[in-house]
């Protein structure tokens, strides 16, 4: 006879980090272990602080992959660009973006000092960046993996950020050199991975991507919303260093290249929680985000 | 020179369905070539109406999956049983969950006819199934594919469905046979495809996820909502046989066993759009989703 619902409801473990049943590693075991020389903090000077009505959403940037798009983003930042601009479009299962949404030409913000075009960044050399690769058999790449705390693909030529879930992206016209940061999206589905090496990818969402994801979808095509009602103001973006220390998120990011690292992949891989009939064996780039934690 | 801002946002193509650079297949280009035999429409029996403050979301039912599964929830919901339960759990890029909030044990609601436990149907024989297969580089599964209209995995012994984004699961405790369909799942982000084999799902969202990615997350832990308050009750939750024919959504799928589909899921996989640099020439299960269109 089945417990009583109230216990049912209380052990719905999809996902949980219930105590392994043996001493094989689990994602909480592993994070239990974990030392402080596994977590690294962010540059603030590579973090955005997008502030929202409903709360701030923080970005890391990604110079090792996107220096040029990143250091365009930083003056359209520097600059004060973004503050007062919108949320123009929620795909489902797919993107957030945000950007200018002037409907008239000529009343579209300036580009400030920062440049109207920047060279299309999508692969960079894997020359000179190390990757920790990930055992996984991956529809689009055949090397997966980490550098920089980032998920990346690689042909062993060139290496280049994937579109997994959180990811933030430069958004460009047809022209390959038409993204130049003013408008930047995020992955809010399932990871897009046909748009790798086709768009420049320039950092990932470390907190607070519940105010993107839950944002009303747009009803016009591509998710773009049909009126200035629909838009989300942007009350401010600025770069982690400009923050106010009082404003300032403390962050530590799990390393992706220590062993602790490896272990959580493996623990990830391998499901060893008393839940799983089938420990699954199998692992899939954008399966694996790397921890955030914040400290005092 | 950039054109002006205005231009560009128009020209933002994110998965847009731009003119073909050329005769080579285009999602547009196959959409366009559909007749209507490449369309099925699905059993008014194995549609679930959840009606929310919100809106309704309509869920096909995979009973070829799922048979045991499948039929205690008609049973649930022809009894009524949802009529007022809530939505209790929105974790971001994971799932939203519903069922029976009750607290206190003594004021759960009961099951009615419909049975406690249901046996687990986290995968079923290969044989008796066709499967439209997918040449994809899967983590993992061995062959991927759709067999009635769903995404599946195989090893040729057994085939499952797979936990694509907008998938429906039904939730269960340690004991394999702790669901039973009370408490419903979907998919709501990047596909955690660990579950699939450890848990039985049982359809498919077609219509309306929206109200159900949009809600805001849970803060208790797996996204558990903490209170009350913060509940989405349900209003109903009907069979669409029982629905009245003035709320009903005429839908039609696209079907996956035509040559029509496999022109889509070809045209899916080489990207001949002219934004697109990289014509990709990879997919994955997740990132295929049959349409589905509304007819008069």
């Amino acid at each position: 006879m089945l417990q009583p619902y109230r216990t049912l409801l209380g052990i719905l473990l999809l996902g949980a980090t219930s105590a392994a049943c043996s001493d094989e590693l689990t994602t909480a075991s592993v994070m239990a272990a974990l030392e402080q020389s596994d977590w690294r903090q962010p540059d603030p000077a590579n973090l955005l602080y997008m502030r929202l009505p409903q709360g701030v959403v923080i970005m890391e940037l990604a110079p090792s992959f996107a220096p040029e798009n990143v250091s365009n983003i930083k003056t359209l930042v520097r600059e004060k660009y973004f503050d007062g601009l919108a949320i123009i479009r929620s795909q489902d299962n797919y993107v957030a973006q945000w950007g200018d949404p002037a409907e008239e030409e000529n009343e579209a913000r300036p580009f400030g000092s920062a440049s109207a075009t920047v060279v299309p960044e999508f692969s960079r050399a894997a020359d000179g960046l190390d990757i920790t690769t990930i055992d996984s058999r991956d529809a689009y790449a055949d090397i997966v993996g980490f550098a920089d705390g980032f998920p990346v693909g690689s042909d062993g030529e060139g290496t280049w950020l994937t579109h997994c879930y959180g990811m933030v992206g430069v958004a460009r016209g047809n022209e390959l050199d038409s993204g130049n940061g003013s408008s930047l999206y995020v992955i809010t589905g399932h990871a897009p991975r046909h748009l790798d090496r086709n768009i420049t990818l320039a950092g990932r969402v470390l907190s607070g991507i519940e105010h993107l994801t839950t944002l009303p979808r747009g009803t016009g095509p591509l998710g773009f919303y049909e009126t200035a009602d629909e838009h989300t103001p942007i009350i401010s973006i600025r770069m982690g260093d400009d923050v106010p220390e009082d404003d300032t998120a403390n962050f530590e990011i799990m390393r992706t290249d220590t062993e602790a690292f490896a272990d959580y992949v493996k623990s990830r891989t391998f499901r060893h929680e008393e839940w799983f009939v089938d420990p699954t064996g199998h692992i899939e780039i954008c399966n694996i985000n790397p921890p955030v934690r914040t400290i005092d």
